[in-house]
């Protein structure tokens, strides 16, 4: 009998959700009767030893847990209403930690305007915190992974890469406001936001999208060497696509210009990086040695 | 420093969420602009060594696991549509553990209308579910914990105690059709589910509407003694409040009828039980020592 460790993440939830609803972008969207907005729903784990450290502040740990799930909104252009978080503990953990975390949730209320309306909180063996968001994009235009077409050029919100080893992966800043702002502009073709690696997620809009892409690995920005960029993740950059002719309204009339890093192709399922085949390999959350993720 | 398990999981809640929306009933309920219909929303984690064992089925620990959520929207009258699964589990969990449980999933959807679209899947030390609800009920009408009134008679939808050994804590069905009637009857001042045993979910309901209470033993039905129906609990029965002279129409027309146990009294805070005050206290997750809950 196969473990799922045997089997690996990415195959594991393929088969899981088989006979469920399809789940391939980073929220789901839910299209409602009478409605001019349509509901979008997420949901992101944040565990101990997995997902942060002990050497994680409490601040961190409630950013990170958030951040994750506010991101997948902006990855479609939403905006997050409410989030529901539990809490999972053992129970010699020093209620302080729990008091930070919660404090912090409370900040990023204020900052994002999202409401922390419920949960439940319960013993484990480790921390764990679980982020549900309900959120609405207006009716038919949240920016999906399968829009992508031949000739779109392929953008990145910013640099990728070393995430984990500069810290970044538990202080970074969801771009909620240029993923509206993008799916605004009218003209971007397909989104997600980068958790597994610019190699891993790109190949999602690829399959999503039936196309293929070429990257200039000169043109991808990155904290450290392009394999960084390509394999690291946690980067929770937005990368999308849109025609070559396409005016990012308002972001440029703001000043914010981003990078163009490669094209998208006829050759479904090809990545090419600067015109080789790129031979990495998905990230496997259970295939990795050290559960570092 | 204090931990966890010194402070107790009721306190721990209601000092965490102290700064954040208040968070008092079953699940959230929020009203949507422009919208005839509330956004209701509930989550509840599910933990292996905690919740279930390993001696539960597959089928039983989905089963638990969405009928937890479930039985909150029922608890307000309201309709589930919606489910996010977070699952969490070791890497050595043999996969075909989690197809069952998934399999069990799509035959709640089909049973229910449920749909399940959208979670995660991430490797932790235990096996644990994390189902998250969203669903409706009409603008105004979710029946609360806080609307009992003095004279108003006490009821509860079936018997209560002895969950945890008979197996019916992993086996209930979730009270959601009784809980859609209730509401619709009109009559209903407060209602929620019975997770923590009669005694201390009765205390929620008088401390959220300023009311005391008598129960009347011979009245209470009970798998066992009356003690268990105090305390066990984990039943997923109903416990609601009404006027004396209420009729439980459609229920009553299709013969469906259920016993009042007691009446709201004006003493705030005050449970009697035949008469002598109930010396019971509310179950503490993270004080009990087996973890058996």
């Amino acid at each position: 009998m196969k473990t799922l460790q045997e089997i690996g993440e990415h195959a594991a939830i393929a088969a899981l959700t088989a006979n469920l609803k399809a789940v391939g972008d980073d929220c789901a969207v839910l299209p409602q009767p009478g409605s001019e907005t349509d509901l979008v729903l997420t949901s992101d784990p944040l565990i101990e030893n997995v997902h942060f450290t002990a050497e994680a502040s409490p601040e961190q740990i409630a950013n990170k847990a958030a951040g994750r799930v506010l991101s997948d909104f902006a990855a479609m252009g939403a905006e997050p209403q409410y989030l529901l978080i539990n809490v999972v503990a053992p129970p010699e953990q020093p209620f302080q930690t729990l008091e930070k975390i919660y404090a912090e949730f409370s900040n990023l209320w204020k900052k994002y305007g999202v409401e922390i309306v419920g949960g439940d909180l319960a013993q484990g063996p480790v921390l764990e915190l679980h982020v549900f968001g309900v959120g609405r994009v207006p009716k038919g235009t949240a920016l999906l992974r399968s829009g992508a077409k031949c000739g779109d050029l392929i953008y990145v919100t910013g640099p990728l890469g070393g995430a984990q080893t500069s810290g970044k992966h538990l202080t970074f800043e969801p771009r909620l406001e240029w993923g509206k702002q993008l799916r605004e502009s009218g003209v971007v073709t397909s989104m997600m936001d980068i958790s597994d690696g610019l190699a891993t997620d790109l190949r999602h809009i690829l399959k999503a999208s039936g196309v293929g892409a070429e990257l200039d690995s000169e043109k991808v920005p990155t904290f450290g060497e392009i394999k960084n960029a390509l394999f690291d993740g946690e980067d929770f950059e937005l990368l999308f696509t849109a025609p070559p002719d396409a005016v990012f309204q308002p972001l440029e009339k703001s000043g914010q210009i981003f990078p163009s890093i490669g094209k998208v192709t006829a050759n479904a399922g090809e990545l090419l990086l600067d015109g080789e085949p790129l031979a990495g390999k998905a990230f496997e959350h259970f295939m990795s040695l050290n559960g570092s993720r």
